[in-house]
């Protein structure tokens, strides 16, 4: 990082890049890949700094919504063709190259490529594809999702919105039949695009078949102009996403031709027969990417967020340790460091999950593919619950990141505002994060019933058969063995009472869904408790799997360790409760907590440099790598648009008429 | 409520409030202190709700700052002219006025009212007061507390700027000496004020004072131009308090008279000699009073959220409960009830805690008026946690209310962003939170060692001498006062390992200072334990010795039980790591939650109700008292300032450059 031009550096974190006993390179290689995958990611975030295209002429935060969509459409645009010009096709180049162009800068044509076309690719016939594919590749054609409506999000089957089959002219005819049914919330859907795949309800030979998707043109290619029967615009402002025209759509008897849905799996014949798909859930296959990849992006957020307030907790001294003396560096006490040190553990822990869960998901999917359907449950399983949990638990930690920076965490100069607006949604798109949970619920719920009849369970879940009468031998070293058993015990405890606490209920004459309505808070904390447990498992994996240097890999030990032992300490009732743990254990725990900040203090600065994010990313005042944090903060507050001039109209037109005229003669001895 | 106005109410929500077992008037009429203080308090809440000036003529979303600014500008000058014409003077009734009017937007002349004015009267002279309170009370002057500087918030000793008096001219020069010592954050300081009270260190006959407060003129007070040497201006856009001029301010040789300096207890004498104050505690006094009135502040927003939380949960149906039946309210599942009903519990347990400190900030302050200080100790150790206690806790479940409304609480057509964004920095200023849990927990400490002393100790912390050895009594009632015990159980526990573990620090050699640093962790989760406990037996004693009817009180019982039930199985390690609660208890205590969130089920909207908020004051469209969302977000979203065009200039510009022209037969055959 230091040969990418950056001279001078505080004195602080100088010394803090100094002391680390580890190198920091090396970590940088380990989390994306090796080497050259470090030194190609570096090369593109270049390209993006580089490119005076992509500057911003004010703050993000001075623009008005307007002003915000304009510049993400011309940045993004731009680098749609920069991509095309330097023939980028893996997904994580042009990832890292738009991260750095435009970070929590959303894109205004984002979905179609990350839904509308892969699920062309995935859903359409030959003959769609040969169709609209080259179109929708050129951005002549620029799609949406359009599923989620003004009264249901996640609950795909309460979908309103139909499409009826017309034998007589082969068409669909498309309706929005009640207020509710609009479509609401799909990205660019407002303003931008002119295409969308719809979701509905596809009734046809006077049946109702369940959601299809749908290929329906918006807006005039040429001119842009909304189609007749298509009634949209863009739904207003929100807490973050200024620069995403999300949008609503009223379809009043909107007929498309009979070739526009997209048939690869389910289809309509000309007569109006319905054929059904091979597999229910092979069309979900979407929305199961979009989940995987959540968990390395809300890591990446979280990463990000504490890049920021940990350098500025090296550079922000405050409070004499001893009275007179000098003060201190924020990083230096205790409680800053119970703040910042396990969020960095846990941006670790997820980024490493979702890296596995990316790699499971293109096994299962491959073999998807080639028609082998049977582990679509796992993939499912898995990933929603992760999605959850990661969304849940990393948000958190970037308002933790914010406030641990003070009053100035509250500025947008922080730049963290900007990281939490833009990684909070992840919450509740793509699955709303407790009825994911729940997904997640019911699939342990079925493999716990597996466990009782002596079935074998996939890798991930085969510890609910642990014997749970074992308790725990976690000794003073906390080794990461110790823990990852410690939190598999914990999930298989939770899932079998809860589990069985069903049972019962069912046993005392309920029904299976009564049962479950009683039992979803217990549910959901055993969910919860499960993709801990998978999550300290995977990171403890590919620490103890790698063959990093001794120095490295005890910095990565002790960030693992880290991760596990707070998570007890903050949920420690779950692992006491039945005296796995003893009193002396938790004590140990307790212990540990202090020693890890201790051992991960020098480090610190390191770690979150090894994220490798270069400023324009940040895009922050308090984050920058130099640290000349109060100087940046200055320059911020003069570029404020208020400060144009000194005296502001509002005085003329609201503070002078109120205020009495003050006598001369006193305004001049003040 | 009803007989406001509201004629149709969506079905779902009439039916919820037809099947309350109990009457929200008389609830209402108990929080906010009966017939009288209601019927006041609605009073002024119409005379906002009914006044055109106070209306925006847009979403506040959709104003830039600068719109933002002027628009907080115009109400609060009209409502400040009001106030005058209305002849209001009880604090309690500006504040339901302005609340109404301008809620969470806010006021560029508050600190004004809020901190200048209080600071003047409580550490002017009678003669300065003679001299400034009729012209800042008439708003000629219109003044900021600066305090908050780049580089030190909470820490005041480290504060920089410098008040050197020159015996010669009888004057102060006022300085700036660093980059780091501009004023950064003052409320108002960028824009608005004409004056200010500084914080700055004194220095007098070569010898540094330390923090005193003197008035400083910054602007001409007919012409508004900043005065020479004076260096100010706003910071910039923040995550909200956009209508705010938070500024900056750089003194550079700026000379004040003598007669400036606030000197009703410290004075500097003509000739420079320093006359230190009676009780170095006294000058705290103004921030003292903003902590107390965050508690229930913070509790507001809270309430806020929860109204419009609830009654959306009640409106929106998503997801048959069986096959094939209609779609549940989301209000009757219980995750979704476990999310909410917590939250109102904690909003009704802070603003009882609130109302309780505000009472004793009175009791003790009109004892320090008359010379009385010995209990200003208690008080801030009191005040100083609690601040930091309920603006945590709130915050976070102000957001848990956003997400509990899943998609559409992203959107600021929930309103909740809005609140969000104005409670979270409560737990930032006036002392930040952990900063001031750590002065707590040094009063704490106190405390505890004249406990080990045997001496008696205030009524709020002595239960740290409880016999630690003795069990919980709870049993299946799971009785209020066994829910009392259990928390001062804890929080004496806790307390004791904390000052026990500094102890045996010190006994090992190390400095009471390096003692501390080492146990802040531990001494912050005591503190919490402590605060916790405090807020438990309020709420407990306000309900238990309260003259309700059985059915209000049934329900506030319920309430109450529920916060404290809640928060132990959220720090469940706590209450049986020592075997305090037995397996049984917690077995009891897991079930009890289950219980009291169906009991609270068919009185959750009524519990809301019952805070009597205006629609004008929430301004939402989900929290609208006749359920009218859906209808509510379609105009939201009609009224987006991007739906002017349908084709926006953007299109022209970007988009359609990048595009190829396609075939108009192929757009005609689409």
């Amino acid at each position: 990082m230091a040969a990418r031009g950056r001279v001078t550096v505080n004195a602080d974190l100088a010394k803090e890049r100094k002391n680390a006993n580890f190198d920091v390179e090396t970590l940088t290689n380990f989390i994306y890949g090796g080497v050259a995958a470090t030194e190609r990611r570096r090369y593109l975030q270049d390209v993006a700094i580089n490119d005076p295209v992509l500057e911003n002429n004010k703050a993000w935060a001075c623009m008005s919504r307007e002003e915000q969509y304009e510049t993400a459409l011309r940045k993004h645009l731009h680098m749609a063709k920069r991509i095309e010009e330097m023939k980028l096709t893996e997904e994580r180049d042009m990832f890292y190259y738009t991260e750095t162009g435009a970070n929590h800068e959303n894109s205004p044509i984002g979905v179609h490529s990350s839904m509308f076309l892969p699920t062309l690719r995935k859903q359409g016939t030959e003959d769609q594809k040969r169709r609209y594919l080259p179109l929708a590749e050129k951005l002549e054609i620029i799609g949406t999702y359009a599923q989620t409506e003004l009264g249901h999000g996640t609950f795909i089957r309460g979908l309103e919105t139909t499409a009826t089959y017309d034998p007589k002219s082969r068409e669909f005819v498309l309706q929005s039949p009640t207020l509710t049914s609009m479509k609401y919330w799909p990205g660019h859907l407002g303003k931008t695009v002119n295409f969308c795949i719809l979701m509905a309800q596809l009734y046809t030979s006077g049946k109702c078949y369940g959601m299809h998707t749908f290929l329906v043109p918006l807006r005039d290619l040429n001119t842009h102009q909304s189609l007749p029967g298509v009634e949209l615009g863009d739904i207003g402002p929100k807490f973050g996403y200024g620069s995403n025209d999300n949008g609503y759509l009223i379809l009043n008897n909107v007929r498309i031709p009979r070739e526009n849905m997209l048939m690869r799996y389910s289809k309509v014949l000309e007569d109006g027969t319905y054929v059904k798909p091979p597999n229910a859930k092979i069309s979900y296959g979407t929305m199961t990417l979009i989940r995987v990849r959540i968990v390395a992006n809300v890591s990446r957020c979280l990463a990000q967020a504490c890049v920021i307030a940990v350098r500025y907790s090296a550079v922000r001294r405050q409070t004499e340790v001893s009275p007179g003396g000098p003060e201190a560096q924020i990083i230096d006490y205790q409680t800053q460091q119970h703040k910042l040190f396990p969020a960095v553990a846990m941006a670790y822990a997820f980024y490493f999950t979702g890296s596995e869960i990316y790699r499971i998901y293109n096994r299962i999917n491959s073999n998807v593919e080639q028609g082998k359907l049977d582990q679509i449950g796992d993939l499912h399983g898995l990933t929603a619950g992760l999605k959850a949990f990661s969304s849940s638990n990393c948000c958190t930690s970037i308002e933790v990141c914010r406030l641990a920076c003070g009053g100035h965490g509250y500025s947008h100069a922080s730049g963290i505002p900007k990281i939490y607006v833009d990684a909070i949604p992840n919450s509740t798109y793509e699955g709303e994060n407790t009825v994911l949970y729940l997904q997640t619920a019911r699939y342990l719920l079925k493999c716990f019933t597996k466990v009782q009849m002596g079935e074998k369970l996939p890798g991930f879940v085969s510890y609910l058969g642990t014997d749970l009468t074992v308790k725990s031998t976690l000794k003073s070293d906390v080794s990461l063995e110790s823990l990852v058993l410690a939190y598999e015990h914990r999930a298989a405890r939770m899932v079998k009472a809860a589990a069985t606490n069903i049972q019962s209920l069912v046993k005392e004459g309920l029904s299976q869904q009564q049962a479950w309505n009683k039992t979803t808070q217990q549910f959901v904390w055993a969910t919860m408790a499960h993709c801990h447990a998978y999550v300290v498992k995977t990171f403890s994996t590919k620490v103890i799997t790698s063959n990093l240097d001794d120095e490295t890999r005890k910095v990565m030990v002790a960030v693992c360790k880290l991760y596990a032992v707070n998570g007890i300490l903050e949920n420690l009732g779950d692992f006491i409760q039945d005296g796995f743990l003893s009193s002396g254990q938790v004590d140990t725990v307790t212990r540990k907590l202090t020693y890890l900040l201790d051992e991960i203090r020098p480090n610190a600065v390191a770690l979150v440099d090894a994220f490798d994010y270069p400023d324009k990313a940040l895009d922050s005042c308090l984050g920058r790598y130099d640290g000349d944090v109060y100087q940046a903060l200055y320059d911020y507050a003069k570029a404020s648009p208020l400060n144009k001039k000194d005296v502001l109209d509002s005085f003329h037109t609201y503070l002078s008429p109120v205020k009495g005229k003050v006598d001369k003669s006193f305004s001049a001895k003040l």
